[in-house]
């Protein structure tokens, strides 16, 4: 592990997508070291072992995890270049706010549609789902980015679940596009960032990875 | 609502308890409004539309929410004295891990034991908590505080469920005194700071709300 900085992640984690569009937005280069969830790396267990989860960044040796947390030591560590929190500590609580909503809304809920083989907790997921999407357009708004004009921190933290749409429609059987217009159009702005482009997973990819998981994994 | 701080809360939550700590440690005066949980007011409401939960800290007229990122607020806002959150990056991540690690675990766990009246569900949760315990007392290890030498950020999210020890020693049959000597030492340590112990609830007091919790909610 000579690299200054190593990412264990997996392509199509939305947490790891954070993290990669964040080192990105900073221009970082970092060796990449994907895991297989089903046999975790010795590396990982040790980086992180209260929570053995992806992603952990490593930076000079030492782990920092969390994927919200870890976008934010990038924003503070590599600050001479667009920074992803706001200055004001109104608005830096205001984007932890909806940071601290999509990290416990989006996939909890979300999952349930693939993981749960029980019709009515698919449906009331899919409802759940549906209002915290409408709430997230509401927040959004007329404003080109969650960060007002510059794509910043709450779009860090909600753009990868752009890759999840198609798995979301298929599943939950809606359209975004008939649903939520400004999102989609907000999703396409964030796709024109190289960043971003670079660090998602196609949808149909992860659609597929989503039907082999709801194959396997199946809860009430 | 002339005063430039004021806070919607209530007396026994760990969240709010948060707050108060961190107003405490910065000698931060505000107007107190207790919430009713059961009717809650129209200002609550107003002010945290998406969550309507406390705590709720109102500054100048504007509404910052989820106890946390209070606390970060506070930390900002009034950082002239007491800084909660180290300087350094890395250990301001390492401080925020523990916090989500706090918030992830105490309390949704913890809940079972009350809300549940499933006695295998009981048992797990009991279990479990005790794990969280043990990981918890692990990250002190010897030092006087989790911040170090001085009392921080992770004192500030973890000490508020000292007020539930007795509460989750009835109702889980453990003793912490026997189990985590170092968290109880850590515990009264804290509590000799007059920031902590003016806003904890009284442990007997706690259990009594507890208790009558446990009456009307049960679930399984």
């Amino acid at each position: 592990m000579a690299s200054e900085v190593v990412l264990l992640h997996l392509l199509h984690s939305p947490f790891a997508t954070r993290v990669r569009i964040a080192l990105a937005e900073k221009e970082v280069e970092f060796e990449s070291r994907e895991e297989d969830l089903s046999n975790k790396s010795p590396l990982l267990l040790k980086m992180n072992p209260v929570n053995k989860q992806i992603p952990v960044l490593i930076h000079k040796g030492k782990p920092i995890c969390e994927s919200l947390i870890i976008v934010e030591y990038i924003d503070e560590v590599w600050n001479h270049k667009s920074p992803l929190l706001p200055s004001h500590p109104y608005l830096r609580a205001h984007a932890r706010f909806w940071g601290d909503y999509i990290d416990k809304k989006i996939y909890p809920i979300g999952r349930m549609l693939w993981a749960s083989s029980d019709h009515e907790v698919k449906e009331a997921s899919k409802k759940e789902l549906i209002e915290i999407f409408k709430v997230l357009e509401g927040e959004l708004g007329d404003k080109p980015y969650y960060g007002g004009d510059t794509f910043g921190f709450v779009d860090v933290a909600l753009i990868p679940y752009y890759a999840f749409f198609h798995t979301f429609e298929m599943l939950g059987n809606f359209s975004f596009e008939a649903e939520f217009p400004k999102l989609v159009s907000w999703a396409k702005r964030c796709m024109q960032k190289t960043s971003v482009s670079k660090s998602l997973c196609d949808q149909h990819k992860v659609y597929e990875v989503v039907l082999e998981l709801k194959k396997k994994l199946v809860v009430e």
